[in-house]
């Protein structure tokens, strides 16, 4: 006898209700939600706010969310948003809706989360501190260590996680440890396996100075930090090679061997993954107990209400969440 | 009277003897010197040498060599020259190459040099202090600051100009200076004018941190440095916007109203410029009295005498050398 599976239940968090979240989930799920049959979707936020913003972008909201596909989990808003304008007394509402998906995926109720953009500092001058939806879903989780990885799409897609993420660069190098390394390469090993069906992934890392410091001549953190932390994840089964020269890596002879690359820093591997992707990559947290996809824009409160954004980023977050949600279902 | 114009002079250093560097003249020559017909060839290097590989790789030296079109400028080697065997005996030969092409440049003899890699360390081992091409044409011909400027080829060549280069990674924020930024730009802006046939270039900068520093929340470099140069720089006529987030600066509706992005340090900007180049990326020397292109890659001594390296980057820096010339000379 085989039982017929339950969908797997996708969150999406509609984020600040001042940007472009609201109108790209009616879009991404009107365009795309039988894309995959298998999944139900549950979206965060202000009912009325969300009637409306699919309306001004031509979604019939009342019909898409008419059948057991897409529905509602309602969080009213503090004070009527309008499109475009940031107001504070919105920033707990925000939060709030980021606080309903992480319970609902720790509680099982959400098979993975999707964020929508958010304004931080909306929360911030709401009176919480805030740094990001990553850090925030770490502590919420406690999580110590979360590897942010943003990814293409497609059957090969480009994956490049980061060593390192939002910090001035001046402070990247100390950033940088040799247990720091080797924690967030088992990350990017375990959860490649777990939610992305890799038997063995396939790990590249970049060095840290130009030309991977060219033996030492600019700079010793390849030597010091990188080369020990890769001796050390290869004791662990971890299939990581490296330090690479990062301007010459991301070639198709060196990516066709790999399923990620970890860079040392933001700006090292985003601009070419960001340019690869044409401004669909997904954001991707590892390391947390949950699946979380999210968009790699932000809010555009300038195109809000507009249906002028583009929800390619969107399907696409939405997309690796139901992806990974299979993979660990193991359906 | 229209006077016949005289061919523009190509000078092509053939760099390390034991790499692809005299290998690949020959091919890219036979393969597209008639591309160029108003362009005449001086192939700097030994002459046995150049036959044996151009041999090697099924090149006919004899016949390229045998017209007006292509001529070589013999300088012997030291020591017989083994494909993918360094011998420091010829590290005084290759830095020979370049300083008659310098000469040759400086008296009017040739209009433009295009240089095949060498390898730092046969020079070095030779006792000659040596830390790159770009340092020692700058050298050479008295230049105080030259700027490094990688570019693709096509209609709408994506150029990426370097701030800082080969420095370990910890010491690029304090080598970021309001003076050193506005001469940077102020020798782009220039020589995209002279040798570009761009009449006013436009210039887009990149910040130094994650998202241009997001308001000093990330770093104050943005603020204390990149927008006090580009302030300066508007005051002299120079066209250059920013600072920008490097993540999202590299995409086509920001890229279509550049002609040139200037990226703070070499693992910013060289990564995407070599993906979307696919390897045939032009390495260009603004500030020099002199023009200069380069291929941007190695030696591969590892493909040294086997044909299979590609030639297709010093073709393209042929093409770029021809056309910074063509510009020059105003035809």
């Amino acid at each position: 006898m085989t039982a017929a599976r339950a969908p797997l239940q996708i969150a999406i968090t509609t984020g600040e209700p001042a940007g472009v979240g609201p109108e790209l989930t009616a879009q991404a799920l009107a365009a795309a939600a039988a894309h995959w049959p298998d999944a139900q979707f549950t979206v965060l936020g202000d009912a009325g706010l969300l009637a409306e913003r699919a309306k001004a972008v031509g979604v019939d909201w009342a019909v898409l969310t008419g059948g057991a596909r897409v529905r509602v989990a309602h969080r009213p808003l503090a004070a009527a948003a309008q499109a475009g304008k940031l107001d504070a007394a919105n920033g707990r509402y925000v939060l709030g809706l980021l606080d309903d998906a992480i319970d609902g995926a720790e509680a099982g109720t959400y098979d993975a989360i999707v964020t929508a953009p958010l304004q931080k500092s909306t929360i911030n001058d709401a009176g919480v501190p805030f740094t990001g939806h990553t850090e925030y879903l770490a502590e919420r989780t406690r999580t110590p260590r979360v590897v942010m990885m943003l990814a293409g799409t497609g059957a090969r897609p480009l994956r490049v996680a980061l060593a390192t993420t939002h910090l001035p660069l001046k402070d990247v190098p100390a950033a940088l440890t040799i247990d720091g390394l080797l924690e967030t390469l088992a990350i990017i090993d375990h959860d490649l396996r777990r939610d992305f069906g890799l038997p063995v992934p396939r790990i590249l890392v970049t060095g840290l100075n130009p030309h991977a410091g060219e033996n030492g001549y600019l700079g010793r953190e390849e030597i010091d930090v990188i080369s020990p932390a890769l001796k050390l994840a290869a004791e662990r089964g971890i299939d990581a090679r490296g330090p690479y020269p990062a301007d010459t890596l991301f070639q198709p002879r060196y990516l066709e061997e790999a399923d990620c690359v970890l860079a040392m820093f933001h700006d090292q591997g985003l601009p070419v993954l960001k340019y690869a992707t044409f401004g669909e990559g997904v954001n991707i947290t590892l390391g947390l107990p949950i699946i979380r996809t999210s968009v790699d824009h932000g809010t555009a409160l300038d195109l809000a209400g507009t249906g002028r954004a583009d929800a390619g980023s969107l399907v696409a977050a939405i997309d690796a969440a139901v992806s990974m949600a299979r993979n660990r279902r193991g359906v």
